[in-house]
């Protein structure tokens, strides 16, 4: 995205910030010449950024190769309506990690990891679930970046254009703001009547 | 993301399905053998995809020498809370277009890329606002990646363990819906009274 007030930060407080936000990772790696860039759901563990997927992955190999790689997390708050076309922009923050993932072999840290990705989604659910059998963890690669090369850029508030000839106009011009939420929840066709919806959803969803 | 039920398709109704869904693409490319991977809107016209940003910008130089890229638009529907850790998954749809941007050089061709990018968000937009002036076309680079080689992935459904051992346990399991969308358009604080809310905006946001 381009122009506008941005600036970009490498203070913990920014990072921690986006990352508790988002949703999604992109990671991306080359491989052959060809870079790849895929969503990853992630989790932030000290100053340690994991993703995890299935040993066959190829992604998961690739990754687990130590190859130079970016994690990019990316918050889109708003669509920033001006009165000229080329002042239009978006509100968004937006964090970039470089460095290279590793396979994380500790069964603490692995077991750690995963209990955060589960529950900086839905928090609660860990405890509500079957633990990971010894089998799923053996198919489950863990791979962990070191957040060392961090920067977040962000963009906020009204256009840019209030003091210029263009302010004149007689056009509506602010932000629309992006809001992402949690819908009804829709239970799995053969749960048992009986079940009430796990604690954890129910606190997510209470609006 | 792993497993579940995916698969991954090439047809033209699936690509324009995430395309005109989406709201930004994740743009990964190499410099000196370092993955980057940047957010940036795009718009769709014909069998193109293109992003848009200042000349000067590092990305979009780095972009229009025609090096290897790879854009990435993912969709996160949902949750998928299984009763097991390891089923535990989300829902989406993810494209992902391989090959080289190239700078659109063409004036009805820029033009028409730069009304996609507007309308597609906010239709109706461009017809509101001031028209790009000579000077602001020259500042911007408008790069376009032909949709030749692109794949679609998705996951939809309830968690996989619903005829598994699992499925006895007493824990609610099923989708977490993810919902995108507008909120309350904030004006931009020097806009005067007497200026309604733009129709197009109106339109995006009439519950």
């Amino acid at each position: 995205m381009r122009r506008g007030p941005r600036k970009a930060r490498y203070d913990r407080a920014a990072i921690d910030a986006v990352l508790s936000r988002g949703l999604l990772a992109h990671v991306s790696f080359a491989d052959s010449g060809q870079p790849y860039c895929i969503p990853m759901l992630y989790a932030h563990v000290g100053d340690g950024l994991y993703v995890h997927g299935s040993r066959r992955s190829r992604a998961v190999r690739l990754l687990a190769t130590g190859r130079p790689a970016c994690a990019t997390v990316t918050l889109l708050d708003g669509l920033v309506l001006a009165r000229s076309v080329f002042e239009h922009s978006a509100n968004y923050a937006s964090l970039i990690a470089l460095g290279s993932f590793q396979a994380v072999t500790d069964a603490d840290e692995r077991l750690a990891a995963l209990e955060a990705f589960t529950e900086r989604l839905v928090p609660g659910r860990w405890a509500e679930v079957r633990a990971p059998s010894a089998n799923e963890l053996r198919a489950t690669a863990i791979l962990q970046l070191p957040l060392d090369e961090v920067s977040v850029k962000s963009r906020s508030g009204p256009p840019d254009d209030g003091n210029s000839s263009d302010a004149g106009r007689s056009t509506w011009a602010g932000v629309l703001p992006i809001e992402t939420r949690f819908g009804t929840p829709i239970p799995a066709p053969e749960l048992a009547d009986n079940i009430p919806l796990a604690p954890s959803v129910q606190r997510l969803t209470r609006r």
